[in-house]
This record gives structure tokens, C-alpha cells and sequence, in this order.
């Protein structure tokens, strides 16, 4: 029997994935799992898209161009434009899910062992795409202590060899619901184009900021506009995970040519996800303002339960739908485990994502866990009492 | 402005795509074009599919798990019983199409430097997809004088290197149609276990197999049931490319948790595909064998068509809707391009796929084409008359 390769076995497994045996085993005790350990939006997909499912009249369901629907990246196009940034649909590229932009990405312009700097706590999947492409991750660790603020450009610096091709950001990030100040990005900016990097950044949050401030797209800026690919998606913006589209964006034309060659290679994005996705954009103004109004409200319930308990902080994130949190607990992974394996609170218990899963070094992240809320308001109170009792039974059973 | 990276500048654009904008350019000039380049069905979807379209009742288009969903490989598993072959859902990784299918495989199996063994002329993304993987792909040239057939087992043990971890095999073949007997796999069986290779084999036109054999998958193969990897699609078999739903299936469970690993960093496949996929099955036996009886009457009358007209040749293919044929032609890159720059007759012209794009060293295929057969036989008629005039025209100008 031949050996796996040796990529194939050092790759991580998801960090949350361990867990799911446990929560299964839980669940079948009859505990209640209040989940807060996904990224799956609870809300509903807009109903105009539901319905265009209804309407897709259609003898054979055959490919699309392997760039995707131009009719969906002009619409794209004119959505980028109330950004205020202008692109032409042949700089949008439809890729199956924000996490094929990421490979592709990665694929075509990083060399194997080419260097990719990544602030921490990291969405982990950049880990795995960077794999597949032979590319190395090398971590900036960003402080819960200032919110997971962009760390000084100094220290960026420092990491800086020969081998340094590409920063990473996401902005709104994932998994610290940070948001990058239009200032941060310009020093970004300033040093993606003193080392001539190219700046990858994943913007699938972008409609889930709360800050005062807009967004501010890496698209808008300027003197690095051969620099920069943004990865978008639909998924979490509509609540249509399931449909698989997302999209490359770039000016370089170089660069999207050598993307559309690994998109010709997987032949086509999904048919069916890319009706959905351009209808979607037809929803009412209110679908994505309710969306909005719950999440702020969410958030806020969320983050100021979590500070009233004792040993727990949480700084207040301005984008996307997690936290990262701080628990006084010695080990997340551990403790993850134990909520779901050896407590329950009234028949409930709380299903976290471990920090360490975030960060290259895993003894980093050891007293903080992730947490999403795409849960009803409701089930987050509860939640947030399940936890606290956690934590006092865990401290309890630490201590002797 | 940084490089892209060295391997995106290798990576060959596809053979058939650097024709299509001569193909447009026939078009606005008012030339029909008979498109027997492409590998996308033309017969309906199940109706019984496109039914289900409207019928799903979802409130939230949420991802999937990342193997897919249970009841999908449940009812794959019960189909592959059908074809004598045992196997788990738990053996049966759902995939984004059979190209993610070849991808993760690659990434799971293969190191970089690795060498796999590939009968040529031979589908062309297989080389995208190892590329991305590093993987050196080690061509083994099979004859159209034999009808492409397996090339002596002689032949491969010459190119096995301490390097070799794989042989690829599709069959029936893209782009031959060629479909290897149980005498052939058996040999190759033999290989495999003596050298403790993989064997991929690309299964995804099983059901258009005409020869009075059955198909014979790799899955039979008793005694390296370890080694082998069969990438499925149904998107051949039920018209619908667009879904972009496939499977790997193994029954290693090692590769099976590793190429899982890369299904989770991809986080899901098509849902809506998925459910596509999982009603087509139950289309009804009427369905799939109205498709084969029209491929078959389409196979027939185009391969004789072809044998009719002067110098050219082809095999007759046993399977899939795909011939290579050879033609009285001096390089068919050129001819192919000719034929949609500076051709018509009767304001008609044709589309041909060269095969030199088939071969990793474009001196091979020449003179061969691959012609596919997923036309009306009206328009294949017609498309045989203009390629008759095509090349009589043709060869008039090549000699002056």
C-alpha cells in the first residue's frame, strides 16, 4: 500500500472538526448544543432568490464560461461602483466559493516557498490553501489587548526577507471581527509597494461593518492597483453558503490571465450558485439592513454578556459575526472538549472554536476561543449562562 | 509590479480556448459554426431533476458537509452496487466536479517531483491539475493504428523510475473514446501491485460504454482495492455539467481522511448541485437509455462519415462521444484555425479541437483531431460535408 504524500499528512485537520464527534455524542445524550463555533449564517437567503430557483427554466443544466457569467460580473461591476471603486467585468473573476479565489490566488502568484505574511489570530484555511500551493505562511501575531489592531508596520518589517511575496489581511477579519482603518491600509499599503508584495485581501465580510467609518476596500487603494486581489464571496453577504460563488478581483491583467487558465482547468463555477448570487443582488435595500440591524444587536448582547463574566474579556469587534475571547481557562482546546464531553447546564451546553486553531503556534491562543453569533438572540442569552456555569464547574474541577 | 509566479506562466492556456475568438469573429461574420469541440452534452437534464429545481423548499441556502451529504453517497453507494461493486458511503467523497476529484486526489497522494504515468493523447486539465500539485507527468504515447488501445505493459515498466507513484487511466477515454477490457485493466492491476503504485482512474463516462462488454470499473480490481482512486461526475451522464458534482472514491481509508482534509479546507460542495445530482438518479431507466441509443446513432454515423471521406481515418471508439481522428492535414493547430479564420461552405464552418493539445509534446497529433459527437445527426451531417470541403479546399491551398 503506497504511502499518502508527505503534504497530505502534515496538513492540519479543521480545529473544530475534532470536536464534532463530541457534540454528536452530546447530542445524542439528549444535551441541547448551543453552537457558536460556526461560520454558517442562521439568517435567511433573500427571498427573491428562493423564488428564482422556482423560475430557472432551463432543458439542460450545462456549464458556464469558466470566468464566470458576464451578466453576474457586470452586476458585480456596478455593485463595486456604490464602493466607489470602478472595475470592468473582466476584472472580476467568478470563482466556486471565495475559497477557490484563495488558491488560484496563492497558485498564481506565489513560487513554492515564497513567503506570505498573515496577521494572527488567522481564518486557518489560508493554511491549507498556502499548502496546496507550496507557500509559506509566516504569522504576525495581532494582541487581543488593542482589539487585534493592525500590528506596527515595524514588526511587519522584521518579518520581511528575500522571500517575502504577498501580506494577507481580511477585512473585516475573521476569526477576530476586527475592522482595518482606512489608516492602517495606507501603511499597508506604503509597504506592500516599498518591497513591490503583492496584498491579498479577503473582504467576504465587507457588508458586516459596524464602525462608523465605511469599509475601506483594498481596491481603493491607490499606486498599488497591480498589487492588489481581493477575494469576495456571496456566501455570508446573502446567506447562501451552499452555493459556492465567490470571486477574484484584480486590475493586474497578467495576473487574471494565469487565473482564468486554472479556472479553464476546473472547466466552470457552479451554474446553478451563479443564478442565485446575481438575483440576490436584486434584494430589497431592507434584507440587508435587517441583516445588519440583527447582527449589531446580536453583537452587543453577545459581547457585553461575555465581559460581565467573571475572568472572561472580549474586546468589541466592528465587523463580521465573531469574537475572539479570552477565558480563564488554562488550555481552549481542552476546555472545548470538556464543555462538550463531561458538562451540561439544564440539558444545554456550548460548542466554542479553540484559538489555538487560529494561530501557526499553537501555544498561542491557549486561553482564547472563537465565537460566531449566527444564533437567535434567545439562544445566545442562554448560551452565555451555559458558559459562564462552564467556566465556574471547569474552574472548580482545575483547581481540585 | 511583482512576477506571477513561474508555474501560472507555464501553465498551458487550453487548446480549444485559444480558438474561440476566431470562432466569435466567424460568428458576427454571419458563418454558422457546427461546434464538435466541445465536451458538453446537448440532451436534456432528467426532467425529473429540473423538477426538483422548483421544488426545493429551503429557507436558508447553507453549506453542506464537506464529504457531502449523506444521503447523496448513500444512494451512489447503491448505484455502484448495481456495477458489482461493494462500498461504503463513508468510501465515497463528494466533490466540486470530477476536476476537484483529481485535484485533492493528487494533492493526497503525490509529492512534489512525484511521476505518474499517463496513456496519451490524453484530457488536457490532467496536467493542470498535476502541476498544481508539482507532479511530473510521465506521458505513454498509445497508436491509433491499434484504435488507441493500452499500450504493451512492456511500454510502462520502461518508464517506471524509482520517481513513479501513479498511473493515471480514463476510461472510457477522453479523448479516444477508447474503453480498456477487463484483460487490459488486469494488466495493469499487475503493475500496480507489483510496483505499489496508485491507480487513478477517471470513470466519469461509464455509462456511454457501447461495446458488448460491461464496463469494467478499477473498483473491481481485486488485489490493490488500497491503490486505486475513481473519480466520478454526474455530469456526463446526466447532461448536467453545470451542477459541478463528483466524487473520489476509495478504499483507503488513510487517503480517504486526507483528501477530507483538503474537502474541508474547500469547506463544501454545491449544495444545490447536490440535490440535483441525488434526484437525477432517479431518473427513469428510459432516461439514460434514450441517451445512449442517440449517442450510439450519432457514434455511428459520424465515425463512418469520417471513414468516408478522402485520407482521413478514425478508430471506432467503444465509449464515451469523443474520437480522434487523423487527417490529411500538416499541423492540425493550424488547420483548425484556418478552418474558422479563412473557411465556409455554405456559410458554414466547423469547430475542431486540435490534438496536439492531447500530447505534452505538441509534435505528436499533428494530423489527429478530436471530434466530439454531442450534435444533432442533422447538424453532425452537415458538419461532415463542411469538413469534407474544409479539407479539399485545404489541400488545394497548402499545394499552392
Amino acid at each position: 500500500m503506497p504511502n499518502i504524500s508527505k503534504r497530505g499528512q502534515i496538513l492540519p485537520a479543521s480545529p473544530i472538526r475534532k470536536l464534532t464527534p463530541l457534540a454528536d455524542s452530546a447530542k445524542k445524550n439528549g444535551i441541547h448544543v448551543h453552537h457558536l463555533n460556526i461560520g454558517q449564517p442562521d439568517l435567511p437567503t433573500p427571498e427573491i432568490a428562493l423564488q428564482k430557483l422556482k423560475a430557472i427554466d432551463r432543458t439542460t443544466l450545462e456549464y458556464s464560461p469558466s470566468e464566470g457569467f458576464l451578466s453576474l460580473r457586470q452586476k458585480m461591476a456596478a455593485y463595486y461602483q456604490t464602493l466607489g471603486v470602478e472595475l470592468s467585468p473582466s476584472e472580476i473573476i467568478v470563482t466556486t466559493g471565495a475559497s477557490e479565489a484563495l488558491l488560484f490566488g496563492f497558485m498564481a502568484c506565489l513560487n513554492e516557498g515564497d513567503e506570505m505574511i498573515v496577521t494572527e489570530p488567522a481564518y486557518a484555511n489560508y493554511h491549507s490553501f498556502a499548502q496546496m500551493a507550496g507557500v509559506k505562511v509566516v504569522p504576525l501575531i495581532s494582541k487581543i489587548e488593542n482589539g487585534f489592531a493592525l500590528p506596527d508596520i515595524a514588526e511587519f518589517e522584521q518579518l520581511i526577507t528575500p522571500k517575502t511575496k504577498a501580506i494577507l489581511v481580511c477585512n473585516p477579519n475573521n476569526p477576530t471581527g476586527y475592522t482595518y482603518t482606512k489608516e492602517e491600509l495606507l501603511k499597508i499599503r506604503d509597504l506592500v509597494k516599498k518591497h513591490d508584495l503583492f496584498l491579498f485581501s479577503d473582504e467576504v465580510y465587507r457588508e458586516f461593518f459596524y464602525s462608523n467609518e465605511k469599509h475601506f476596500s483594498s481596491l481603493l487603494l491607490e499606486g498599488i492597483e497591480q498589487n492588489v486581489i481581493v477575494c469576495d464571496s456571496f456566501s455570508k453577504r446573502y446567506s447562501e453558503c451552499g452555493i459556492r460563488v465567490g470571486a477574484l478581483i484584480s486590475r493586474n491583467k497578467e495576473l487574471l490571465a494565469t487565473v482564468l487558465k486554472y479556472c479553464q482547468a476546473r472547466l466552470s463555477p457552479p451554474l446553478l450558485g451563479q443564478i442565485i448570487a446575481e438575483v440576490s443582488m436584486d434584494a430589497p435595500k431592507s434584507y440587508l439592513e435587517s441583516v445588519f440591524d440583527e447582527y449589531i444587536e446580536r453583537r452587543n448582547l453577545l459581547i457585553n454578556g461575555l465581559n460581565k463574566i467573571d475572568g472572561v474579556f472580549s474586546p468589541m469587534p466592528n465587523g463580521a459575526f465573531y469574537t475572539i475571547a479570552e477565558l480563564p481557562i488554562d488550555d481552549s482546546d481542552k476546555f472545548c472538549a470538556w464543555l462538550l464531553s463531561d458538562f451540561s447546564y439544564e440539558n444545554q451546553t456550548v460548542m466554542l472554536a479553540p484559538a489555538t486553531g487560529f494561530y501557526s503556534d499553537q501555544n498561542n491562543g491557549k486561553n482564547q476561543v472563537r465565537i460566531a453569533y449566527v444564533l437567535e438572540k434567545e439562544e445566545l442569552k442562554k448560551a452565555l449562562k451555559v458558559l459562564e456555569e462552564g467556566l465556574k464547574k471547569y474552574k472548580t474541577m482545575i483547581n481540585g
